[in-house]
This record gives structure tokens, sequence and C-alpha cells, in this order.
């Protein structure tokens, strides 16, 4: 029997099952599964009696609020294609998006208005606007609220064709215009029963959505979440006290981030006030995470700590570093925090190698550099509307992902940089975050980004912009000398540069490309 | 990116990342996950040297062993199709077996050497005989070791159609000839990662294969401990003092078996002198089990025991009564025996109806009877070259198990009979099932089974036939008034019948047909 798999299974599975718990938290808001559920209905109904078709694009700009959660299942459930939009770009891009898109209708949470406002004029098309939490009146058509009060609550059963586009999530590049990843119902349905098995959530699970659900790290969750009926308490803008509160008033479980929001809990004076100890495992993902903040989240926090590796093309997860007692029952302990700061090892259902520039696979030494190729169930269909993009990325059945790393003989990969990161010093490749992660195991140190600045003698050299974390001290020399101990000397940093904070991009990922900037200002052009 | 859905993955897995670790032990016999997938390779070469084609039926006759799991990947990866014998059917219905499938090639165990025998003149092919653990010659023109060792260790790469057929099992139906189960790869994956999803397997799980691999509670097992890293442990012959020792000796977590093990095990008198205390579920499938023997289980062995319910058609399971602590938190501890003996609610990725003889849902209160429909991805291709009765089978989209249950407000379902095993008495349905429990709660009693006499007033009349545990005693007449106390009237059994054992099928379950028949004997002809 042949039944296309569909996500839309995960939301009916919580509502059976576990229908009378309350399944979504957003601030003073509680929706048991089966309210939600009917929630979701609601929406697919009013989709239609708006007018829109099957196929048709779905845009959403909003934080991590119930509606987005209600739009994970109610835009499919009316067969149409889910487009979070993420809130941090500027409206040119996002007007670049829905145009690109063709989207034909814009929900948008009151807060964007002014956002809206600006987008517009600037469009092509004309998309029916939803405000939610707002009044309806101005360019707001429709308010949310009472479009799902005068719709049915009669579930419909889209046709589904598993391996047609279901939602089409935009990267917000750092170079370049944004690009439409477009996953099927297939992609999403496979890759949350993998990533379960790999991360074994179960009903008892809080997850405190901190991560954007419009972004790479955070859209791939709510389907496992749904699917075991745990529960998703949800995070409208992120900052360490707010966490640490809801963390504590809903018995929150287990987090997903990125190092610097982890960072940010961790060292913050308020953090013995509240109470944590309902987590059990943060998974640390977007950026490389040193072993150093691995030990300090477990041994302060009292929690597993495991590094995550995925791309906006692999739904997202394609490793973690969950242990594999197999390996760790006869190592020291020691040894786990550096295990569990390696990128990891593939999920189920992830086909993984490391190539070096001819193809060839590395060597699996844990030295040699090369490329992840991803083949997976969950690797997108391709760039929406960009099939030249598409066959750059997937070419010869696997997903060339960019992003440069080793493989050991135990199957893991440690990323070393974007290939964008490296730093070429006389013809040495230098792992920026190698360079980082050392500096980082200064206790002074809060965070750090170490970028190529120009050098006449060697093309380029490394340079480290460093933040102390509050009160602490420590000088250039100090830094240096530090660095000597732990790396090769041509990986240590030619200059440190102390300042206050680092520019992050959405989800707090440090924008190296902002730091490079300023070294080669009117130096010559960067081809990267 | 589409990658055909494929349990060769799951072996894959094991060996790339639990490779060093024993994965299959066979009596003496240890194979590292490297070691034996390294022999599917050859397994699989071996089939093609033999000059048979992707596609090809492939057959086994023999009990639990490493070879029939090297099979199950092995001859997968060769691109045929793998089929596996009931060992205990007569030679007559294991020709019918072989000719239907039209078997190319036919392993068996040396021990089946007199089977094979009395099997080849019935056949009208000509398959290619090879034998395991014995010698060359006679009618097996080829030995495994021997095939194995003269073959390539390099890995194939078949083309998958994962809507193919790729595992044929026949049903060893009582009556009629047997039905030749087709499943696909798509089937047995999303099986495998849905069923994970519900028993959350993981590498420090130790399985004893007490269930031939033949039979429909065994075979879904195997890819769910592969694909997690767990430990296979072979028992070629099921009797309660080789499991205990292999659970003692291999420190087994979880078995999967059919009440009469579990009860042959709890009553053993030599239980007392065997460490069980690896042990930490029981999922006991292929007949119901009773509250009394869930709680027995549990108190007596200090195990989590609960009911799997599953159909060859299904690969195979459909439901399990794992606990939900949304239910079970606000509930007095002894409510959870009765709910983990319940036939369970679904796994995910299957969508389960009960509906009455009209084709409409019963009402959810736990006491409407009607038959169980299933859809799923795990439902089977359909009856190997058996149009008509797949088309009886699968209708409307929905897979009609013949199973009959109610259902309740929680979504719990409760099997109350085979539709065949249904006692009609003066237009009341009986459950025989409700009086085997009602029976198996009196503390004399070791196994019953509940069967229809002919009646001259009622048509048919319930009687029960008892096995009573060693050194136990009961009368007719005190288990008469036992019943009288739990039963309504007129499901009280008319006669009681003591005997030394009851016939048992293949993975011992009752054979109530074989029950039955002396009390209908020249009576008329049953249509049953």
């Amino acid at each position: 029997m042949f039944v296309p798999l569909s996500v839309l299974d995960f939301r009916d599975r919580a509502a059976a099952y576990f229908g009378e718990k309350v399944g979504v938290v957003d601030g003073e808001m509680s929706l048991t599964y089966r309210a939600w559920a009917e929630r979701t209905h609601r929406l697919a109904n009013a989709l239609h009696d708006l007018g829109l078709q099957p196929g048709d694009r779905v845009s959403f700009i909003t934080y991590n609020t119930h509606q987005l959660l209600e739009a994970y299942y109610g835009v499919l459930e009316a067969g149409m294609v889910l487009n979070p939009i993420n809130i941090r770009l500027t409206p040119h891009d996002i007007a670049y998006i829905l145009d690109h898109a063709q989207s034909k209708a814009v929900f948008f949470h009151r807060d964007f208005t002014p956002l809206v406002d600006a987008i517009r004029p600037q469009l092509s098309t004309r998309p029916v606007f939803v405000v939610m939490e707002g009044q309806r009146g101005g360019l707001a058509e429709h308010e949310y609220e009472a479009l799902l009060g005068g719709s049915s609550t009669e579930p419909r059963h889209p046709q589904v064709d598993e391996n047609g586009m279901a939602e089409l999530f935009y990267t917000s590049g750092t170079t370049g215009l944004p690009k439409g990843v477009a996953l099927s119902q297939r992609n999403l349905y496979l890759h949350a029963l993998n990533a379960e098995i790999a991360l074994r959530f179960d009903e008892d699970d809080v997850v405190l959505h901190v991560v954007p659900l419009f972004h790479v790290n955070g859209w791939g969750v709510p389907h496992f979440v749904t699917m075991t009926g745990g529960r998703h308490v949800m995070l409208r803008k992120f900052d360490p006290v707010a966490l640490m509160q809801h963390v504590e008033r809903h018995k929150v479980t287990r987090l997903l981030g990125v190092p610097a929001i982890f960072n940010a809990v961790l060292h913050h004076h308020d953090r013995p006030n509240h109470d944590l100890s309902s987590l059990r495992q943060l998974i640390i993902g977007g950026s490389p995470a040193s072993p150093a903040l691995v030990r300090a989240l477990e041994q302060e926090i009292g929690v597993q700590a495991i590094v995550g590796y995925g791309l906006s093309e692999t739904t997202p997860i394609v490793t973690l570093a969950q242990p594999r007692r197999v390996l760790t029952e006869a190592e020291p302990p020691e040894r786990a925090a550096e295990r569990q700061a390696m990128t990891g090892w593939p999920i189920p259902g992830t086909e993984l190698r490391v190539v070096d520039a001819s193809g060839a696979d590395v060597r699996p030494d844990g030295e040699q550099i090369g490329e992840i190729l991803v083949r997976s169930n969950s690797v997108m269909i391709g760039y929406y509307r960009e099939p030249d993009a598409t066959s750059v990325a997937i070419r010869d059945g696997w997903l060339h992902t960019g992003d440069m790393a080793t493989l050991d003989d135990e199957g893991y990969v440690v990323i070393k940089d974007r290939s964008k990161d490296v730093i070429i010093r006389g013809g040495e490749n230098i792992s920026s975050v190698d360079v980082e992660n050392a500096i980082a195991a200064h206790p002074a140190v809060l965070e750090v980004a170490v970028v190529a600045a120009p050098d006449e003698r060697f093309g380029e050299a490394p340079v480290a912009l460093v933040v102390l974390k509050p009160g602490a001290k420590a000088s250039e020399k100090e830094l240096k000398a530090h660095c000597k101990e732990r790396l090769a000397r041509f990986k240590v940093p030619r200059e440190f540069h102390f300042r206050e904070s680092l520019p992050k991009g959405g989800t707090g990922k440090i924008l190296k490309a902002e730091l490079r900037e300023p070294f080669w200002a009117g130096l010559r052009e960067r081809v990267h």
C-alpha cells in the first residue's frame, strides 16, 4: 500500500493521542493539541476561502508565535506551500523573496507593519495581506483571528504529492540574492523520523523554540516535537533573561541554539537566580562550538551539551555529536567534551563523504581537509526557480555543502571552515575555527572571531576580534602567548582587537564578512 | 533529492558506526558488524555467481541462524527477493510455496535435509539447493561457507525500486493454501523507522531472537536492531531453559514473544536459578495476553511487559500498549497492567479504524465490537500472484484485518477475537478472549483456550480447555464458580476439560481450530 508521506500525520497523531494535553504555549496562551489542531483546520479552510489555490505560496512574517506553528500544518493542509520569512532581512530582500516566490498571501505580525509598509510598493505582485494580533485596515485586508473564526473546523484532505514542494525557505546568504530552498513532504517527513531516532524526543520533552522557526536551525524541530507529543513553548524574542525565565516556568527539557545564545546564558550574572534544573540536553548548532563551551555548559548547568550540524538545504540536520557508547565506554571522561564539540556523525538516513578538490575521499585521519557532501532524502528538491544554482549544489547525486571538514576513522566529521572563511597564509590553509577554539579556551574570553586580513608578506594573515567576559582582563601579549602554547606558529593571529561585541546575523551567528571588510576596504576586490 | 528507501542503509550504518562491535551472536560464533556486513556482501555476490538475476526469489529453510540474518541484507543487496520459509509447515505446503514463489535458490540448514528430500520430488521448478552447516552432495549442489568463501567482498549497489517486492513471507493460514505476503523496501524501511520511534531501541539493547524470523512477530525486528547498533542474539530452538541461559549469558535487554513463551518462563521451576536482571522490556504479541500475565511478568521478573499487535500483512507492528504518561500519570498504578495488556494504540505512521459490518466507525466506547482496518505504508504491496485475495484484503484504501476489536476514547483498541474465533451463542457474540482472561486470572491455571462447541439449544456454546500449573489443583465446579463471579452468565463455559498441554503452532500460538475440531467431528461442515 502506498500512502503519500505527509507531516500532517504528525499533527493528527498529536491530536488523536495527546489531544487533551497542552501542546503549544505562547506567552499567556496555552492550547491543547486538539484545540491547536482545530485552528490548523480553520487556517486551511480560511486560505481556500480567500481564493488561494493548491500549490500557492503563503508567506509569514512573524516571530516564533503560535500562529507560525499553526501555519506549519494549516498551510500544508490547504495543499499550499509555506514560506516563512526571515524578519531580520531588509525590506528590499523581503520584497525580492515575495516576488520570487510569487506569494499569494502574506501573513504578518502587527509589529512588522512598518516593514510591510516599506515592502509593499516594491512588489510586482498583489498578495492578500493578513495581520496577526493587530487590527484590520490599511494594507491588512484581513485579521487572523477573524479569518479563523469565520472558517470551518472540518479537516481538509489535500492530494499530497510527496515529492512536490511543501515548504520554501530563503537562505539569507551574506552575498548575492536570497535563494529559495524548496522542501518536499518527503524531505520533511523522513528528516523528522530520522532526526527523532537520533535525538529521541518523547512526550515528556518541553522544547523552547529559541531559534527562529524561519531559520535553518529551527524549522525541523516542530515536526518531531509534534509527532512524539512533546510540548512547544514559543519564545518571541531572545534575551538571556527571557530564556531563563521560560526554562524555569515551563520546565523546559531541551534547547537548540547557536553558541552565542548558550554563551550569553552561561555568563549571565543573573543565572544563579534561575532554576534551570529541568534542562536535560542542549544542542548547539549554527556555528562551531569549542570543547570549552561544551564542558562549561555541562559542568555549570548540569546538562548534556552536544553539537549538531545542518544546512538550509538538508531540512536541516546532517550530523549530531551524540555520544556512541561503543566508543566512549572505554575512554576517559575528559574525552567526552571533545567528542561532543565535534561536528558529529550522520543521523540515520544520511550518507556523508568528505572529498578533496579532485572529488576523491579524504583519508579518514582527522587531518586532511575536504568538502562535505551529503546524500539523503532530507536534501532539498532544489533552489526554487534557480536550476543553475541547483545543478551547482547537487551534482552526481550528492549535495555539495561548501563546508570544509576533516573525517576520522570513527566516522566523526569536524568542520574546519566555510570554504570562504579559510585563511590562506603563504600557501598554508588556516582554519579560523581552530584558532578561535584556542583563543576561546582562555578564561577571560567571552567570544572571538578570527578572519583573514591582508598581509604584505604572506598575502593573508589571521587577525582576532575578541570580546572579554564582564570584568575580565587580558592583554594582546597575554593572548598571543596563550595561542603560541596551543597552535603552530603560523596560525597565531598577527593582531588582536578588543571589542565590546561582535556583529551577529539572524540567529546570533557571527558575521565574519562584516568583520573582514574593514581590513580590506579599498585594497582590492574580495572574491568571496 | 530522491534516494530510494532501502533497508540496506541500516546495515551500512551499523558497519560504518558500530563496525568493531559484536553485532551478531549465534551459539559460540560472534561477528562484529563489519565482519557480518562483509558476509552479506559475499552472499550478494555469490547469488550472482550462481547465475540468479535481480528480482529472483531466494528461499531459506532454517532456524534463527546468523545465515538467515545475513540473508536479510545479502539477498536484497543482490537485488533479489528474500523468502524465508516456516520450517514447521508440511513438506506439501513448503513445496507449494517454493513452486508458487518460483524460487530460484533454496538455502537449507542440514537439519532439514530429510524435509528437503521429501519436498524436492514435488517441485515443478528446479531451484539450486545450498546446504548450510552441512556437506555438499546429494541434492545440495553447494555449501554455504564455501560459496561465501569463493565470492567477492565488494559491496553491490543494486537498482532499488522502493515500491518493488523485496521480501516474500507466506502466511501459514490454518485454512486454505498459504498466501505470499509481498513487502517492498518502502514497507520495510518505514515500518522500521516508525517501530523504532515507538520502541526506542538503542545501541545498548541486546535482543534475543526467540520468535522465528520467518514469522510475523519476528521479521520486523532485525531492521531496527541493526539500524540502532544493538546486538542480535540468535536462539535456534525455543525452550524455557535455553531462553533463560541466553538471557543470563548475553545480558539480553528485550524479548518479543507470544504469551505461551513468557508463561513457560514465568512458571518454570528453574527460573530462580537464572539471573534475568538485564531484561528491561518484554513485548507480547501473537495472541491476546491477560492483565494477569502482564502483572506477573512485571512483578516476578522485574521488567516492563507490554502487548503488541501486528499481522503478516503489516510488516508487522500495528499497535503497541506502550504507556502514555499523559494518561497514566493521573491513574492508580493497578491500571497500568490493564492498559499494558490491551492491544494498544497505533505506532507512528499508522492509521487505524474499527468499523461495523456496514463500514461505519464503531462508537469509541470500549464496548462495540468491529473490524480493525489499517492504512499505512507498512501495509504489504499485496498477496503475491493473488490479485483476488489482495482486493478482498485491501479495499477502499484500507487493509481489512479480520480482527474484531473495541476502540475506546483514548484511542486504545482491544482485540476481542479473530472473526472466526467468536462464539455465537443464541445470537450473542462471545469473545473467547474475554472468557480466557477470566479463567487465566485463577491462580491454578497455567494456560487456557475457549472455543465454540455445538449446542442443541443455542447453536454454539463456549467450552474451556485448561492446563493447570504443575502441582496446582482446581475442579470444574470451582472454575465455573470463578467465572460466574467475573462474567455474564451466558459467557460462562458449559464444560471445562483438563489437558496436559494445548496444541501450538509455529510460534507457540494455540491452535484453536484443532481444539474445536473434535467437538464438531461428523456433525456438520464448519464454515471457518
